[in-house]
């Protein structure tokens, strides 16, 4: 089959790999559209060790189940953490911090960009009728968005400040933007902006905020700078949400945060049931995002335009 | 009047000060007897800047308060932040986090290391008699521990950690272990292990804490080792409390906090009520922490002694 392989911090367009076997209890699937994120750009620059496969963002159809036959035929999007379900995480109710977990096309576990791919039935959900391809491939990036409203408590009458409004970044924006909570957005750029106007959301310049304003601020910029803006904008006792993985070490004044009684609060991955209900219901549109769909076989053409700055959503399409 | 004065990192015993004239709303209160905190400490090493009469754990009797009459001849204690009413933190209902405060000993307002100080009458609590003056003048860090539990909720199943088992880590440690929770404390010398077993708390050696095993931390200790314990020791999605300020930055890593979701809690000054409450049940024994009284004359030997390794509280009587 063919897919886009990571080795070496290279990505080449292969047609010679075998359809991979699913193991026990686990589904065949086959790629319908995926999407290309800020993570497969990571890992491409080798932020994290890995070989395989790229891709986790995907809708795509049940080709073989034997452990849920019902499933084959139907289009599906999957959560990316494949579990033990006996370690100390998965017995405590945080499967998604498996000790032992494998993570589809990032760790472990070959990815979807690709033919075909496997993932265990459990991972999986169905898409309804009313929820498009172009949308139901937002489902992994919407469901990390709405993980910041499982971990942290948005009150309608908070002051809220995203920094970064890039793919995560605008996601993040019309899910919180759900909560009625007084929402803005750091934007640099016009096309980023024109995203956030279009679903009536206000966009600030980086140096708008006035320090020590906001209640909750989110920081989907996952670089020092971001970290320090969103720092100074937080009122006493706010809540910072680090939203992006950095590269590198932050260093920031530790007695600052004491003396300020800050909350910082790492979020990753999170609830595909929820994220689907707001796609299904009309009250996320990630469809503004997609700047580009290539085929499969352009992948690496894909890539580097997913590389440009400015640039939203990049899918692949393979048929 | 005669006080222990901070000026150019410089602490010195003068006999010269007039006693201090209550503005509109304040009280005029006669210190009994007052505790040496880390605090003083770090201002007597220039951590912040401040001049003046140092100290802001006490119990006195208050000699004259206009504005509640009621109170004069009372034993009390008080809350150290003298705060405006009217910025967003006071009517945020924040008012620790005042923009305008002064802090009593601490940042612009003379502390309690002296015959008489001020403070506004509604930062005052009485002492029940059945509080002695050794257990009072633990009031403050008291409350600051309890702060914990009002940040964060302490299940009585979580696995808790607390590493320091200094002056504050033996309060924090003691209010902790009223929740049932499953608790152990990181303590380096054998006079805090003998103060945490004289209350059935079970102390661990630095290595012996298995990684990724706790619910919640709390790092008591100020230091960038005991803030990488405590990480380490840390579940997926646990929460660590800074509760010392760190004479410096950290610098950790940030990405394995997004990936790891861990929250982190900076945790400064706590409820008054509810520490006088627990002290008047004899749940928390304080005065077991005490390892001199000094008269006020000889301060600067009681600091010196404060500042020794493994001591742990140093009073001064004021008479």
């Amino acid at each position: 089959m063919r897919a886009l392989w990571l080795e070496d911090q290279k990505l080449t367009y292969r047609t010679d790999l075998p359809i991979p076997q699913p193991s026990p209890g686990e589904a065949l699937i086959r790629t319908r559209l995926a999407g290309i994120c800020s993570t497969d750009l990571e890992l491409l620059r080798g932020y994290y060790p890995y070989a395989g496969v790229l891709g986790h963002e995907f809708v795509g159809e049940v080709v073989e189940a034997d452990a849920a036959p019902h499933l084959v035929g139907e289009r599906v999007v999957g959560e990316i953490n494949a579990t033990c379900g006996g370690c100390d995480s998965c017995l405590g109710g945080r499967p998604s911090h498996c000790r032992e977990r494998t993570v589809l096309g990032i760790a472990g576990r070959d990815g979807v960009f690709a033919d075909y791919f496997t993932l265990p039935v459990e991972n999986l959900h169905l898409v309804p009728g009313e929820v498009a391809d172009e949308e139901a491939v937002f489902t992994e990036p919407l469901a990390a968005a709405l993980e910041i409203l499982e971990q942290v408590h948005v009150h309608p009458t908070d002051r809220v400040l995203v920094v970064g409004a890039g793919r995560l970044g605008q996601l993040i924006s019309q899910a919180l933007s759900l909560t009625g909570a007084d929402l803005s957005v750091v934007a640099r750029h016009e096309r980023q902006r024109e995203a956030l106007a279009q679903r009536g959301i206000a966009a600030l310049p980086e140096d708008a905020a006035p320090e020590g304003s906001m209640d909750i601020v989110i920081d989907a910029t996952g670089a020092p700078g971001g970290f320090n803006l969103a720092r100074r904008v937080l009122r006493p006792r706010g809540t910072l949400v680090l939203k992006s993985t950095y590269a590198g070490n932050l260093d920031f004044d530790a007695s600052a945060l004491v003396v300020d009684e800050i909350r910082l609060v790492g979020s990753r991955c999170g609830p595909f049931a929820p994220a689907i209900r707001l796609l299904k219901k009309r009250l996320v549109d990630p469809t503004l995002l997609i700047d580009h769909v290539y085929p499969l076989a352009d992948g690496l053409e894909a890539f580097k335009k997913a590389s440009e700055r400015g640039v939203f959503k990049v899918l692949l399409s393979i048929e």
